[in-house]
């Protein structure tokens, strides 16, 4: 295919020498690939119109609690992306996934074995235990656990003005053998939120806007990498068409009954930081 | 260098399945380039957050009366690359460039040789003159020729509580010769509105914010493509360095002195539709 007006490209590019250069690397390959594209698929006049409003909606859809760039960065799998270049997976060490949106900081300190509803749930109780262990295995005493999800309606707390803030939501700190434990409801599948832009653009795409029932982890201790991931439930029929997709298969996880409750036992491998 | 989470991309592609042909085109030729240049500049977490805060404030950026994304645009010359596609140059064809955020609909019709100031301006004086053809150079007559320039102030009027409403604005019609004229004065080069994101890139870019002098053209005739361009001034400083890389050099004209005013003679030449 004939290149049109190449050298606009290169004009674009060679007006960058005076900026910083990680900043010139950056725009200079963002320039090259939104030209790109922009050829490639011949871009009309209406369809960049049509984007620019897009962009114009999904910035006016942003507010104190509601940022639908991420949503837009994470149905695209750019968030993924960024993770995965960030976090390469490593022998011993659990795979990351994304943040999402309903993080809110650190939470209420609970001891091993509490509950971490503040209400009564319909959802079925379930156990979820294991170690915090470094590559090699061996426990990390002392590691902080913080763990969201949702209640059985599918909202988070900070989405739902009938939930107590905190509920479903709890800091733990690993004992002497690295060991967690905690109380809770078997998570339930849930839509991003799609009155916006991005959950338009999921549509269009003829895309459903669900997660697969998953609780998220953040795991922290002094001299190891933070760990941000999830767990999933085995079966959930999400698990392959994850919105975000945000599953991998490691991160899989089968409850079993154990002492009369469905219980999930998983170990989270954290890795060393590098002194840099 | 080693792909990283090549099926991510897959997998984002792949379930585009049910969305309108062209919307699947355009999105996969999107994903792709967007993830292959989140790998090659392997970009951070830090960076990506950047980058949607960015994205978020642009959004915010826009009103009614501004449109950010679009200078955006503009800046990274996307703008004038859609506008290169759907306007391949032709011989006899004027080249097109890009409409701006100023234009603001069709203005009062005004006479042959009169004047589109609604004000004194400080400028020099100049006449604007020529004809519209077609690609064989045969005159148009009846043509629409809708102009608008910024005041010697830099700005247009809708930037400007002190400007009347359609001051250096004006419609004029192509005499049985094809011959436009008007009377205005000698545009002043001016910055793009440069206090919001797009001004904060260009800044750290290590780039100025200027526009050469022109005067915008708006031409139309019945059977012929509508042609959207400006005219620029030879010798200008920012020729070479106009923020949003209008320039071509085909729409450089150099004012003369005739019948003691400061004259542009320019022809116009405009592309037949063709019958679709």
């Amino acid at each position: 295919m004939e290149e049109i007006f190449p050298e606009l490209t290169q004009d674009v590019i060679g007006r960058m020498d005076r900026a910083a250069p990680r900043l010139r690397e950056v725009m200079t390959l963002l320039v090259r690939h939104l030209h790109a594209f922009v050829r490639e698929a011949a871009l009309t006049q209406d369809e960049w119109r049509t984007g620019i409003e897009f962009l114009t909606r999904t910035g006016q859809m942003c507010s104190d609690t509601r940022q639908e760039f991420i949503l837009l960065s994470d149905i695209l799998g750019v968030s993924m992306l960024v993770d995965a270049i960030e976090h390469r997976s490593a022998k011993g060490v659990t795979d990351s996934t994304v943040l999402g949106p309903f993080y809110t900081g650190a939470q209420r300190e609970l001891d091993k074995g509490d509950s971490i509803l503040l209400r009564e749930e319909t959802g079925e109780p379930l156990v979820m235990r294991g170690r915090v262990v470094n590559a090699s295995g061996a426990p990390i005493a002392g590691a902080s656990i913080e763990v969201w999800q949702t209640a059985t309606n599918q909202l988070y707390d900070v989405q739902d003005a009938d939930q107590p803030r905190g509920h479903l939501r709890g800091t733990f700190t690993t004992d002497q053998r690295g060991e967690y434990e905690f109380r809770t409801i078997v998570p339930v599948s849930y839509p991003i939120p799609n009155d916006g832009p991005a959950g338009q653009l999921l549509q269009s795409l003829g895309r459903h806007p669900f997660r697969p029932a998953h609780v998220h982890f953040m795991i922290s201790a002094p001299r190891y990498r933070k760990l941000v991931t999830h767990l999933f439930l085995e079966g959930n029929q999400y698990l392959a068409s994850d919105a975000v997709f945000g599953v991998k298969p490691s991160l899989i996880v089968r409850p079993v009954r154990q002492d009369n409750n469905m219980t999930v036992t998983h170990d989270f491998g954290l890795a060393h930081l590098e002194h840099t």
